[in-house]
Protein backbone atom coordinates (compact mmCIF):
# COMPACT_ATOMS: atom_id res chain seq x y z
CA UNK A 1 0.00 0.00 0.00
CA UNK A 2 1.28 3.51 -0.74
CA UNK A 3 -0.50 7.00 0.61
CA UNK A 4 0.37 9.86 -1.39
CA UNK A 5 -0.67 13.07 0.72
CA UNK A 6 -3.46 10.70 1.74
CA UNK A 7 -4.65 9.72 -1.26
CA UNK A 8 -3.91 5.79 -2.62
CA UNK A 9 -0.92 6.41 -5.43
CA UNK A 10 1.57 4.67 -6.62
CA UNK A 11 3.49 7.03 -8.65
CA UNK A 12 4.81 10.45 -8.28
CA UNK A 13 5.88 13.30 -10.43
CA UNK A 14 8.79 13.43 -12.85
CA UNK A 15 8.85 17.14 -11.55
CA UNK A 16 9.04 16.06 -7.76
CA UNK A 17 12.47 17.37 -6.27
CA UNK A 18 12.72 13.59 -4.40
CA UNK A 19 13.39 11.89 -8.40
CA UNK A 20 15.44 15.09 -9.07
CA UNK A 21 17.79 15.79 -6.18
CA UNK A 22 17.23 13.32 -3.94
CA UNK A 23 15.81 16.34 -2.19
CA UNK A 24 14.04 14.56 0.17
CA UNK A 25 14.37 12.94 3.78
CA UNK A 26 12.73 9.18 5.41
CA UNK A 27 12.16 7.19 8.18
CA UNK A 28 11.53 3.33 8.24
CA UNK A 29 9.91 1.54 11.74
CA UNK A 30 8.18 -1.16 12.24
CA UNK A 31 4.16 -1.39 12.23
CA UNK A 32 2.66 -3.75 14.20
CA UNK A 33 -1.14 -4.59 15.35
CA UNK A 34 -2.05 -1.06 13.92
CA UNK A 35 0.55 0.59 16.19
CA UNK A 36 3.66 2.80 14.28
CA UNK A 37 6.89 1.83 16.81
CA UNK A 38 8.48 4.72 18.47
CA UNK A 39 6.31 7.04 16.27
CA UNK A 40 6.77 10.05 18.46
CA UNK A 41 10.63 9.92 18.35
CA UNK A 42 10.15 8.88 14.60
CA UNK A 43 7.98 12.50 14.16
CA UNK A 44 10.78 14.42 16.11
CA UNK A 45 13.69 12.87 13.45
CA UNK A 46 11.62 13.01 10.52
CA UNK A 47 10.66 16.68 11.69
CA UNK A 48 14.15 17.38 12.64
CA UNK A 49 15.65 16.36 9.63
CA UNK A 50 13.19 18.38 7.32
CA UNK A 51 14.10 21.70 9.21
CA UNK A 52 18.03 20.90 8.38
CA UNK A 53 17.13 20.81 4.91
CA UNK A 54 14.52 23.77 5.10
CA UNK A 55 11.57 21.74 3.75
CA UNK A 56 8.01 22.55 5.56
CA UNK A 57 7.67 18.69 7.49
CA UNK A 58 3.54 18.53 6.84
CA UNK A 59 2.04 18.10 10.32
CA UNK A 60 2.17 15.40 12.86
CA UNK A 61 -1.60 14.74 12.23
CA UNK A 62 -1.47 14.48 8.37
CA UNK A 63 0.74 11.01 9.13
CA UNK A 64 -1.33 10.05 11.72
CA UNK A 65 -4.41 10.04 9.72
CA UNK A 66 -2.33 8.26 6.78
CA UNK A 67 -1.08 5.82 9.56
CA UNK A 68 -4.76 4.56 10.75
CA UNK A 69 -5.43 3.91 6.94
CA UNK A 70 -3.03 1.17 7.13
CA UNK A 71 -5.65 -0.57 9.26
CA UNK A 72 -4.03 -2.95 12.04
CA UNK A 73 -1.78 -5.11 10.46
CA UNK A 74 1.98 -5.77 10.68
CA UNK A 75 4.53 -4.02 8.55
CA UNK A 76 7.40 -2.42 7.73
CA UNK A 77 6.33 1.47 6.92
CA UNK A 78 8.38 4.19 5.13
CA UNK A 79 7.78 7.90 5.39
CA UNK A 80 9.07 9.89 2.37
CA UNK A 81 8.69 13.39 2.97
CA UNK A 82 9.93 15.49 -0.31
CA UNK A 83 10.41 19.43 -0.92
CA UNK A 84 7.66 19.22 -3.91
CA UNK A 85 7.30 20.21 -6.90
CA UNK A 86 8.90 22.88 -8.29
CA UNK A 87 10.54 24.72 -11.57
CA UNK A 88 13.20 23.57 -12.87
CA UNK A 89 16.87 24.37 -11.01
CA UNK A 90 18.49 23.46 -7.73
CA UNK A 91 17.11 26.68 -6.29
CA UNK A 92 14.03 25.83 -4.18
CA UNK A 93 11.42 28.02 -4.96
CA UNK A 94 9.51 30.18 -1.84
CA UNK A 95 7.03 28.44 0.43
CA UNK A 96 7.14 25.06 -1.49
CA UNK A 97 4.39 21.88 -0.36
CA UNK A 98 6.24 19.26 0.79
CA UNK A 99 5.26 16.02 -0.43
CA UNK A 100 4.29 13.37 1.93
CA UNK A 101 4.49 9.57 1.10
CA UNK A 102 3.70 6.42 3.15
CA UNK A 103 4.84 2.94 2.16
CA UNK A 104 4.24 -0.49 3.21
CA UNK A 105 6.32 -3.78 3.08
CA UNK A 106 6.35 -6.98 4.81
CA UNK A 107 8.29 -7.32 7.99
CA UNK A 108 11.17 -9.30 7.45
CA UNK A 109 11.19 -12.94 7.98
CA UNK A 110 12.95 -15.15 10.33
CA UNK A 111 14.46 -12.11 12.49
CA UNK A 112 18.48 -13.08 13.79
CA UNK A 113 20.17 -12.23 16.83
CA UNK A 114 23.52 -12.87 15.94
CA UNK A 115 25.42 -11.91 12.11
CA UNK A 116 28.08 -12.01 10.33
CA UNK A 117 29.43 -8.80 8.76
CA UNK A 118 31.97 -7.55 6.09
CA UNK A 119 34.19 -4.51 6.10
CA UNK A 120 33.40 -2.29 3.21
CA UNK A 121 35.64 -0.90 1.09
CA UNK A 122 33.28 1.92 0.16
CA UNK A 123 34.53 5.16 2.39
CA UNK A 124 32.08 7.51 3.84
CA UNK A 125 32.77 11.45 2.46
CA UNK A 126 32.40 13.74 5.36
CA UNK A 127 29.73 16.48 4.35
CA UNK A 128 28.77 18.41 8.08
CA UNK A 129 26.17 20.02 6.41
CA UNK A 130 24.25 16.15 5.79
CA UNK A 131 25.48 14.24 8.72
CA UNK A 132 22.98 12.75 10.70
CA UNK A 133 20.28 13.22 8.28
CA UNK A 134 18.23 10.25 7.01
CA UNK A 135 18.17 12.14 3.63
CA UNK A 136 17.45 10.45 -0.13
CA UNK A 137 20.77 11.05 -1.09
CA UNK A 138 22.01 7.29 -0.85
CA UNK A 139 24.57 6.56 -3.71
CA UNK A 140 27.22 5.53 -0.31
CA UNK A 141 24.63 3.05 0.71
CA UNK A 142 23.51 1.33 -2.44
CA UNK A 143 27.15 1.32 -3.65
CA UNK A 144 28.61 0.05 -0.59
CA UNK A 145 25.91 -2.27 -0.37
CA UNK A 146 26.62 -3.97 -3.76
CA UNK A 147 29.90 -4.95 -2.20
CA UNK A 148 28.42 -8.50 -1.81
CA UNK A 149 25.63 -10.38 -2.90
CA UNK A 150 26.68 -13.60 -0.41
CA UNK A 151 23.52 -14.27 1.54
CA UNK A 152 25.00 -14.77 4.61
CA UNK A 153 26.88 -12.10 5.66
CA UNK A 154 24.28 -9.70 6.62
CA UNK A 155 25.75 -6.41 7.08
CA UNK A 156 28.56 -4.35 6.00
CA UNK A 157 30.55 -2.20 8.28
CA UNK A 158 31.31 1.46 6.86
CA UNK A 159 34.65 3.69 7.64
CA UNK A 160 34.81 7.40 6.51
CA UNK A 161 37.65 8.34 4.59
CA UNK A 162 40.01 8.99 7.68
CA UNK A 163 39.50 5.11 8.37
CA UNK A 164 36.97 5.73 11.74
CA UNK A 165 34.34 3.95 11.95
CA UNK A 166 31.14 4.92 11.48
CA UNK A 167 27.74 2.75 10.99
CA UNK A 168 26.53 -0.23 8.69
CA UNK A 169 25.28 0.16 5.62
CA UNK A 170 21.68 0.19 6.69
CA UNK A 171 21.82 0.09 10.50
CA UNK A 172 24.05 1.96 13.54
CA UNK A 173 26.89 0.53 14.94
CA UNK A 174 27.82 0.39 18.83
CA UNK A 175 30.77 -1.46 20.67
CA UNK A 176 31.35 -2.58 24.23
CA UNK A 177 35.55 -2.61 25.27
CA UNK A 178 36.30 -2.38 29.24
CA UNK A 179 32.48 -2.01 29.93
CA UNK A 180 31.59 1.34 27.56
CA UNK A 181 29.42 1.78 24.90
CA UNK A 182 31.45 2.78 22.14
CA UNK A 183 28.94 5.47 19.62
CA UNK A 184 31.13 6.58 16.54
CA UNK A 185 30.67 10.57 16.12
CA UNK A 186 28.08 11.53 13.10
CA UNK A 187 28.90 14.73 13.18
CA UNK A 188 30.72 14.56 9.66
CA UNK A 189 28.83 11.44 8.13
CA UNK A 190 26.53 8.72 8.64
CA UNK A 191 22.27 8.31 9.75
CA UNK A 192 21.48 9.10 13.20
CA UNK A 193 18.47 6.75 13.62
CA UNK A 194 15.76 6.71 16.48
CA UNK A 195 17.20 3.00 17.40
CA UNK A 196 20.69 5.04 17.90
CA UNK A 197 19.36 7.44 20.24
CA UNK A 198 17.09 4.95 21.88
CA UNK A 199 20.63 2.63 22.35
CA UNK A 200 22.06 6.11 24.02
CA UNK A 201 19.21 6.67 26.32
CA UNK A 202 18.71 3.39 27.73
CA UNK A 203 22.53 3.08 28.49
CA UNK A 204 22.32 6.31 29.96
CA UNK A 205 19.59 5.58 32.17
CA UNK A 206 21.60 2.13 33.31
CA UNK A 207 24.22 4.23 34.27
CA UNK A 208 26.76 2.38 31.37
CA UNK A 209 29.71 4.44 30.59
CA UNK A 210 29.10 5.96 26.76
CA UNK A 211 32.29 6.88 24.94
CA UNK A 212 31.01 8.99 21.73
CA UNK A 213 33.98 9.81 19.57
CA UNK A 214 36.72 8.87 16.36
CA UNK A 215 37.39 5.00 16.48
CA UNK A 216 39.53 3.03 14.14
CA UNK A 217 39.10 -0.77 13.05
CA UNK A 218 41.88 -1.94 15.28
CA UNK A 219 39.35 -0.74 18.00
CA UNK A 220 36.94 -2.52 16.57
CA UNK A 221 38.36 -5.83 15.86
CA UNK A 222 39.40 -5.68 19.81
CA UNK A 223 36.06 -4.87 20.69
CA UNK A 224 34.45 -7.23 23.50
CA UNK A 225 31.26 -7.09 21.87
CA UNK A 226 29.85 -5.53 18.57
CA UNK A 227 26.31 -4.82 17.84
CA UNK A 228 24.16 -2.58 14.81
CA UNK A 229 20.76 -1.65 15.57
CA UNK A 230 17.86 0.00 13.07
CA UNK A 231 14.27 0.06 13.42
CA UNK A 232 13.28 -2.88 11.29
CA UNK A 233 15.84 -5.84 12.89
CA UNK A 234 15.73 -4.20 16.29
CA UNK A 235 19.54 -5.96 17.36
CA UNK A 236 21.92 -7.65 15.66
CA UNK A 237 25.26 -8.71 17.62
CA UNK A 238 28.02 -9.31 14.96
CA UNK A 239 29.81 -12.48 15.62
CA UNK A 240 31.72 -12.73 13.18
CA UNK A 241 34.07 -9.87 10.98
CA UNK A 242 37.16 -9.56 9.41
CA UNK A 243 38.24 -12.79 10.59
CA UNK A 244 37.71 -12.56 14.45
CA UNK A 245 34.71 -14.11 16.26
CA UNK A 246 32.31 -13.16 19.29
CA UNK A 247 30.26 -15.86 21.00
CA UNK A 248 26.74 -15.10 22.13
CA UNK A 249 27.31 -11.19 24.55
CA UNK A 250 25.86 -10.43 27.66
CA UNK A 251 25.70 -6.83 26.78
CA UNK A 252 23.93 -7.27 23.38
CA UNK A 253 21.33 -9.60 24.91
CA UNK A 254 20.73 -6.89 27.40
CA UNK A 255 20.62 -4.00 25.41
CA UNK A 256 17.71 -6.30 22.81
CA UNK A 257 15.64 -6.58 25.59
CA UNK A 258 15.85 -3.16 26.97
CA UNK A 259 15.09 -2.08 23.55
CA UNK A 260 11.82 -4.27 23.06
CA UNK B 1 6.85 17.08 -22.64
CA UNK B 2 8.25 13.66 -20.75
CA UNK B 3 8.81 10.51 -22.13
CA UNK B 4 9.16 7.20 -19.88
CA UNK B 5 10.93 4.43 -22.06
CA UNK B 6 8.88 6.04 -24.78
CA UNK B 7 6.16 6.58 -23.86
CA UNK B 8 4.35 9.97 -22.99
CA UNK B 9 3.70 10.33 -19.33
CA UNK B 10 4.86 12.24 -16.16
CA UNK B 11 4.87 10.29 -13.16
CA UNK B 12 7.78 7.31 -12.04
CA UNK B 13 6.92 4.58 -9.33
CA UNK B 14 7.43 5.15 -5.96
CA UNK B 15 9.61 2.02 -5.77
CA UNK B 16 11.54 2.99 -8.62
CA UNK B 17 15.41 3.39 -7.14
CA UNK B 18 15.73 7.27 -8.56
CA UNK B 19 13.08 8.17 -6.39
CA UNK B 20 13.89 6.14 -3.21
CA UNK B 21 18.10 6.78 -3.51
CA UNK B 22 18.66 8.75 -6.35
CA UNK B 23 19.97 5.72 -7.55
CA UNK B 24 20.76 6.61 -11.22
CA UNK B 25 22.55 9.89 -13.27
CA UNK B 26 21.41 12.68 -15.88
CA UNK B 27 22.24 14.65 -18.57
CA UNK B 28 20.69 18.07 -19.55
CA UNK B 29 21.41 20.01 -23.01
CA UNK B 30 20.40 22.23 -26.01
CA UNK B 31 18.07 20.73 -28.29
CA UNK B 32 17.45 23.24 -31.38
CA UNK B 33 15.61 22.67 -34.37
CA UNK B 34 15.50 19.11 -33.52
CA UNK B 35 18.98 18.63 -33.24
CA UNK B 36 20.75 17.91 -29.72
CA UNK B 37 24.22 19.45 -29.41
CA UNK B 38 26.75 17.29 -28.83
CA UNK B 39 24.77 14.07 -28.62
CA UNK B 40 27.42 11.93 -28.64
CA UNK B 41 29.55 13.34 -26.10
CA UNK B 42 26.97 13.43 -24.04
CA UNK B 43 25.20 9.65 -24.56
CA UNK B 44 29.33 8.84 -24.13
CA UNK B 45 29.09 10.28 -20.53
CA UNK B 46 25.88 9.07 -19.93
CA UNK B 47 26.62 5.68 -20.52
CA UNK B 48 30.19 6.25 -18.53
CA UNK B 49 28.50 7.74 -15.88
CA UNK B 50 25.94 4.67 -15.76
CA UNK B 51 29.04 2.49 -15.59
CA UNK B 52 30.72 3.71 -13.16
CA UNK B 53 27.81 2.89 -10.78
CA UNK B 54 27.04 -0.63 -12.59
CA UNK B 55 23.63 1.07 -14.53
CA UNK B 56 22.96 -0.86 -17.24
CA UNK B 57 22.78 2.03 -19.55
CA UNK B 58 19.81 1.89 -22.36
CA UNK B 59 21.45 2.02 -25.97
CA UNK B 60 22.02 4.98 -27.98
CA UNK B 61 19.15 3.84 -30.46
CA UNK B 62 16.63 4.38 -27.80
CA UNK B 63 17.43 7.56 -27.12
CA UNK B 64 17.50 8.51 -30.62
CA UNK B 65 13.71 7.37 -31.17
CA UNK B 66 13.08 9.20 -27.91
CA UNK B 67 14.62 12.15 -29.22
CA UNK B 68 13.19 12.41 -32.56
CA UNK B 69 9.63 12.51 -30.74
CA UNK B 70 10.43 15.73 -29.70
CA UNK B 71 9.66 17.42 -33.21
CA UNK B 72 11.89 20.38 -34.62
CA UNK B 73 11.55 22.82 -32.08
CA UNK B 74 14.11 24.39 -29.44
CA UNK B 75 14.26 23.55 -25.77
CA UNK B 76 16.53 22.30 -22.97
CA UNK B 77 16.20 18.14 -22.98
CA UNK B 78 17.31 16.54 -19.40
CA UNK B 79 17.67 12.69 -19.32
CA UNK B 80 17.71 10.69 -16.36
CA UNK B 81 18.36 7.19 -16.48
CA UNK B 82 17.52 5.37 -13.05
CA UNK B 83 18.57 1.88 -12.35
CA UNK B 84 15.01 0.87 -11.92
CA UNK B 85 12.23 -1.07 -9.77
CA UNK B 86 13.19 -3.41 -7.48
CA UNK B 87 12.72 -5.18 -4.21
CA UNK B 88 13.25 -2.69 -1.21
CA UNK B 89 16.66 -1.91 0.12
CA UNK B 90 19.83 -1.07 -0.90
CA UNK B 91 21.01 -3.93 -2.41
CA UNK B 92 20.05 -3.94 -6.52
CA UNK B 93 18.44 -6.91 -7.98
CA UNK B 94 20.86 -8.65 -10.81
CA UNK B 95 19.89 -7.74 -14.17
CA UNK B 96 17.86 -5.00 -13.18
CA UNK B 97 16.16 -3.08 -16.20
CA UNK B 98 17.22 0.80 -15.67
CA UNK B 99 14.50 3.40 -16.96
CA UNK B 100 15.01 6.43 -19.29
CA UNK B 101 13.21 9.58 -18.93
CA UNK B 102 13.48 12.24 -21.49
CA UNK B 103 12.15 15.97 -20.35
CA UNK B 104 11.78 19.14 -22.08
CA UNK B 105 11.61 22.45 -20.72
CA UNK B 106 12.03 26.25 -22.79
CA UNK B 107 15.26 27.41 -23.25
CA UNK B 108 16.83 29.95 -20.93
CA UNK B 109 15.49 33.56 -22.15
CA UNK B 110 17.93 36.67 -22.38
CA UNK B 111 21.29 34.91 -22.06
CA UNK B 112 24.17 36.23 -20.42
CA UNK B 113 27.65 36.83 -21.72
CA UNK B 114 29.05 38.43 -18.02
CA UNK B 115 27.56 37.79 -14.62
CA UNK B 116 28.06 38.06 -10.58
CA UNK B 117 28.85 35.31 -8.65
CA UNK B 118 29.14 34.94 -4.89
CA UNK B 119 31.10 32.57 -2.99
CA UNK B 120 28.90 29.51 -1.37
CA UNK B 121 29.23 28.81 2.23
CA UNK B 122 28.51 25.03 1.95
CA UNK B 123 31.85 22.68 1.06
CA UNK B 124 31.79 20.22 -0.90
CA UNK B 125 32.64 16.88 0.32
CA UNK B 126 34.90 14.46 -0.97
CA UNK B 127 33.98 11.00 -2.57
CA UNK B 128 36.15 9.62 -4.86
CA UNK B 129 33.48 6.96 -6.02
CA UNK B 130 31.33 9.34 -6.87
CA UNK B 131 33.23 12.58 -8.59
CA UNK B 132 33.12 13.81 -11.68
CA UNK B 133 29.98 11.61 -12.29
CA UNK B 134 26.56 13.37 -13.29
CA UNK B 135 24.31 11.48 -10.31
CA UNK B 136 21.04 11.76 -8.51
CA UNK B 137 21.97 13.26 -5.68
CA UNK B 138 22.55 16.22 -5.75
CA UNK B 139 21.97 17.71 -1.99
CA UNK B 140 24.78 19.68 -1.86
CA UNK B 141 23.58 21.59 -5.01
CA UNK B 142 20.29 22.17 -3.79
CA UNK B 143 22.01 23.41 -0.24
CA UNK B 144 24.31 25.65 -2.05
CA UNK B 145 22.12 27.47 -4.36
CA UNK B 146 19.72 28.08 -1.57
CA UNK B 147 22.08 30.20 0.04
CA UNK B 148 20.87 33.24 -2.56
CA UNK B 149 17.72 34.82 -3.86
CA UNK B 150 19.02 37.92 -5.01
CA UNK B 151 18.50 37.52 -9.04
CA UNK B 152 21.49 39.84 -9.87
CA UNK B 153 23.52 36.80 -8.57
CA UNK B 154 23.98 34.28 -11.04
CA UNK B 155 25.97 31.36 -10.15
CA UNK B 156 27.31 30.77 -6.56
CA UNK B 157 30.97 29.24 -6.73
CA UNK B 158 32.07 26.11 -4.75
CA UNK B 159 34.76 25.56 -2.64
CA UNK B 160 35.48 21.99 -1.52
CA UNK B 161 36.09 20.71 2.23
CA UNK B 162 39.85 21.30 2.09
CA UNK B 163 39.24 25.18 0.45
CA UNK B 164 39.99 23.85 -3.10
CA UNK B 165 37.79 25.88 -5.89
CA UNK B 166 35.76 23.31 -7.59
CA UNK B 167 32.71 24.59 -9.98
CA UNK B 168 29.33 26.49 -9.86
CA UNK B 169 26.55 25.10 -7.81
CA UNK B 170 25.24 23.92 -11.61
CA UNK B 171 28.42 25.38 -13.98
CA UNK B 172 31.95 24.03 -14.55
CA UNK B 173 34.41 27.09 -14.03
CA UNK B 174 37.72 27.83 -15.10
CA UNK B 175 40.15 30.54 -14.94
CA UNK B 176 42.96 32.45 -16.82
CA UNK B 177 46.40 33.52 -15.35
CA UNK B 178 49.49 34.29 -16.63
CA UNK B 179 48.04 32.83 -19.93
CA UNK B 180 47.39 29.15 -18.49
CA UNK B 181 44.06 28.03 -18.37
CA UNK B 182 43.14 26.46 -14.90
CA UNK B 183 41.11 23.79 -14.77
CA UNK B 184 40.20 22.43 -11.59
CA UNK B 185 40.84 18.91 -10.47
CA UNK B 186 37.75 17.01 -10.30
CA UNK B 187 39.03 13.79 -8.81
CA UNK B 188 37.41 14.06 -5.40
CA UNK B 189 34.57 16.09 -6.00
CA UNK B 190 32.79 17.99 -8.95
CA UNK B 191 30.61 17.21 -12.27
CA UNK B 192 32.58 16.43 -15.23
CA UNK B 193 30.46 18.14 -17.67
CA UNK B 194 30.47 17.77 -21.85
CA UNK B 195 31.03 21.52 -22.03
CA UNK B 196 34.10 21.43 -19.50
CA UNK B 197 35.54 18.24 -21.89
CA UNK B 198 35.01 20.43 -24.96
CA UNK B 199 36.95 23.30 -23.05
CA UNK B 200 39.62 21.15 -22.41
CA UNK B 201 39.58 19.92 -25.64
CA UNK B 202 39.35 23.18 -27.09
CA UNK B 203 42.20 24.81 -25.54
CA UNK B 204 44.75 21.82 -26.33
CA UNK B 205 43.64 22.09 -29.80
CA UNK B 206 44.79 25.89 -29.88
CA UNK B 207 47.96 25.44 -28.23
CA UNK B 208 46.81 27.11 -24.90
CA UNK B 209 48.41 25.82 -21.49
CA UNK B 210 46.38 23.70 -19.58
CA UNK B 211 46.83 23.81 -15.62
CA UNK B 212 44.70 21.16 -13.78
CA UNK B 213 45.40 20.71 -10.00
CA UNK B 214 44.04 22.12 -6.74
CA UNK B 215 43.72 25.88 -6.40
CA UNK B 216 42.64 28.35 -3.70
CA UNK B 217 40.36 30.78 -3.15
CA UNK B 218 43.09 33.68 -3.75
CA UNK B 219 44.47 32.54 -6.70
CA UNK B 220 40.56 32.66 -7.99
CA UNK B 221 40.97 36.14 -6.75
CA UNK B 222 43.79 37.04 -8.49
CA UNK B 223 42.75 35.68 -11.71
CA UNK B 224 42.88 37.75 -15.49
CA UNK B 225 39.37 36.16 -16.27
CA UNK B 226 37.08 33.53 -14.74
CA UNK B 227 34.47 31.49 -16.57
CA UNK B 228 31.73 29.45 -16.34
CA UNK B 229 30.54 26.87 -18.51
CA UNK B 230 27.78 24.17 -19.34
CA UNK B 231 25.63 22.98 -21.93
CA UNK B 232 22.43 24.85 -21.29
CA UNK B 233 24.16 28.59 -20.70
CA UNK B 234 26.90 28.22 -23.03
CA UNK B 235 29.74 30.64 -21.46
CA UNK B 236 29.14 33.34 -18.63
CA UNK B 237 32.50 35.37 -17.71
CA UNK B 238 32.41 36.14 -14.00
CA UNK B 239 32.99 40.12 -13.80
CA UNK B 240 32.13 40.68 -10.41
CA UNK B 241 32.83 37.66 -7.36
CA UNK B 242 33.53 38.45 -3.94
CA UNK B 243 33.89 42.37 -4.14
CA UNK B 244 36.84 41.94 -7.12
CA UNK B 245 35.56 43.28 -10.74
CA UNK B 246 36.79 42.32 -13.90
CA UNK B 247 36.24 43.96 -17.63
CA UNK B 248 35.11 42.26 -20.57
CA UNK B 249 37.78 39.16 -21.37
CA UNK B 250 39.46 38.65 -24.42
CA UNK B 251 39.99 34.77 -23.66
CA UNK B 252 36.18 34.26 -22.49
CA UNK B 253 34.96 35.88 -25.62
CA UNK B 254 37.39 33.69 -27.54
CA UNK B 255 36.21 30.60 -25.70
CA UNK B 256 32.69 31.47 -26.44
CA UNK B 257 32.96 31.41 -29.90
CA UNK B 258 35.63 28.77 -30.06
CA UNK B 259 32.16 26.87 -28.21
CA UNK B 260 29.66 27.72 -30.67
Amino acid sequence: MVLINGMEADSVSVHDRGFLYGDGVFRTFRFENGVPLHWELQYAKLSGDCKALAIDCPPESCFREDLEKLGKGNFVVKIIVTRGIGARGFLPEKDMAANRFVMTSPLPENPKSEIVARLCDLRLSHQPRLAGIKHLNRLENVLARSEWRDPAISEGILLDLDGNVIEGTMSSLFFFRNGSLHAPDLSRCGVCGVQRMRVLEIGRRNGIEILAGHFGIELLRNADEIFLVNSVIGLWQVTQFEGVCWKKGEMSGKFREWLQ
